[in-house]
């Protein structure tokens, strides 16, 4: 692929973005920490975003569709865990940068086959790629980016990461499977949730975190440690994604409220308040498969919201987050002060105080 | 992946399907020299059915989607061109084995996606998987059969073949999409009709033989023969298909009649044909779209063959498959004479001749 600069944003976006993450929340401590880490990875990311595949004059039907996903933008975490943990040892390299695309294309890649088999309308606030290409070029899309990634992983030639990634791909499929399977299941429980969690969300990070080190020159038990902290941010990561579902503000995520439950994703705190409150179960019901704009369902958002509310699920999740985040930031205390580590710890806290 | 014995065919069944293939035409010459090859390849065969990916005892949705349509068969050709590109050099071993099963998981994922993407119903003479298992499962079924492609190519560790099939997959990938972008276009050209054609089908070809004279020693000289002969063998196949969908037995195919068309999919002999007689041009929009089963829809069927009949079109697209089968064989002229060079001749008449 050509590397053009159509797609980059300029670094006080970045710092916007990051800043946004702890809007309202502890904002005086956080936020002096965000700065010092946009500071840091602003360049990392604007290369990042000049590296990122974009259209040749000919593109393909295929190819316009993975680029109207990735031109959505995004929080670009996976790729800021990759040039941190690269930054670690020695340094954010073209190899490493190769590494970070490839996450991101990994992502994407998902998120495209996700909406073809969620039917979701809407992605990152915009249409789905689905909506605008159809279905068909969704789906190839997907495959392509997924390529892709597998092309420039294979290219970078770092030791054992194209194993690995392959290792984590395939994990990622059988969580989706499962999550398939569990789907609109009320009885799904907290061990099934972690193990769908362990593998669509939190591999990758693991994997960003795996790779970025192998770039940067970690030793295995080194690499040990960064995918801990990379597998315990995915899981605060996700509790926070499924907080949001039920609690966040439309505006800032992009999609409609209960998006997950209507389609029969049973989340965190849904599976906590089921344990706790048996009446939560038909008003469930009610909402799987249901459509989103009517005010019967407005009504029933707000009464699983006092449920939820009522048995302190909404807390639980936010708590399981905060644990998951500490232990990631845990995971590193072995390693010498830098700011790389500074800004991973940030980066762990900040994931947790996300709005979007 | 465990490798359990649970897909097996026996030889004969091998031998009665590589026979099918000229049954009723030149069945003398050809069917002695296809007794010579199923000789030949009935033991890698054998083998190759017991590495295919088999079920685990707790296999999840996707694993089941994916062996659905793993465990009909098929014809095998692309492990077979694996296995006897290997035999012309040090033979089919463990690595080439394994290539072989990759070629075939790459060909199923291909299936998977393409049958979500053309609403297919059927797929070798049963339901499709997305009939049984769903959209998504055979979604995620295709990515899981890529990953498992892709890890098996990876372990085999042979010498620049990972590489070249990422290159394959992505130009099938974008081959899939100029055909989705030509669909329903009844001004598709034969240029565009090649370039679908490299990519969706010669390409995969063309890597068989690649892999497996990699495999096998060959030289990058004697590789370049070898994908002469894969592309060329890949067209040939295509061109067969293309006239199986129009005037095949469906008995024989597993596939009804005019399917290409119904999805909007313009055929070599209608290309043709469109060129050469414009009020066929009324009859095939009538039928892109519609549903097969109903009389009015035979009648068009009739009517259209007519025409292609007229035309010469049926002909020329078996004169164009005879050809590239004479490259395809041109190819290894110069080649040694040996047991695998006279199957790989055989299977490129065999593919002129086969009914399904």
């Amino acid at each position: 692929m050509p590397t053009t600069a159509a797609v980059q944003p300029d670094p006080p976006d970045l710092l916007r973005r990051l800043q946004s993450l702890c809007r309202g929340r502890e904002l005086g401590a956080l936020a002096a920490r965000l700065a010092g880490l946009a500071d840091l990875v602003a360049p990392d990311v604007a290369r990042f975003e000049k590296t990122v595949p974009s259209l040749r004059p000919e593109a393909s039907a295929v190819e316009r569709g993975a680029q109207h996903l990735v031109d959505l933008g995004g929080k670009r975490l996976r790729p800021i865990c990759v040039a941190l943990a690269a930054r670690l040892g020695t340094g954010f390299d073209e190899r490493a940068l190769q590494l970070a695309v490839a996450v991101e294309m990994v992502h994407a890649a998902t998120l495209l086959h996700d909406d073809v088999v969620d039917v979701g309308d809407t992605r990152r606030g915009a249409p789905a790629a689905r909506m605008i290409f159809g279905n068909a070029v969704s789906i190839f899309a997907g495959d392509w980016l997924l390529i892709d990634a597998l092309k420039r992983v294979r290219k970078a030639e770092v030791d054992g990461v194209l194993e690995r990634l392959l290792d984590v791909i395939e994990e990622m499929i059988l969580a989706e499977s499962l999550q398939l399977e569990r789907r609109g299941r009320l009885d799904t429980t907290q061990a099934q949730w972690f193990d769908i969690v362990d593998g669509k969300t939190a591999a990758l990070f693991r994997w960003a975190m795996f790779a970025g080190g192998k770039a940067g020159g970690a030793s295995d038990a080194e690499c040990e440690v960064l995918e801990t902290y990379g597998r315990h941010l995915g899981v605060a990561f996700q509790a926070i994604d499924d907080l949001l579902d039920l609690a966040g503000n439309p505006d800032e995520t992009g999609k409609a409220l209960f998006t997950d439950l209507r389609e029969g994703k049973l989340t965190y705190p849904l599976i906590v308040s089921l344990g706790r409150e048996p009446a939560l179960e038909p008003l469930l019901r009610d909402i799987i498969g249901a459509d989103e704009s009517t005010p019967e369902q407005h009504r029933q958002h707000q009464r699983v919201l006092a449920i939820l509310d009522a048995t302190g699920s909404l807390d639980e999740c936010r708590k399981l987050a905060l644990d998951h985040a500490a232990r990631a930031k845990d995971a590193l205390a072995g390693m010498p002060p830098s700011r790389a580590k500074d800004a991973l710890l940030t980066v762990a806290d900040a994931t947790v105080h996300r709005p979007s």
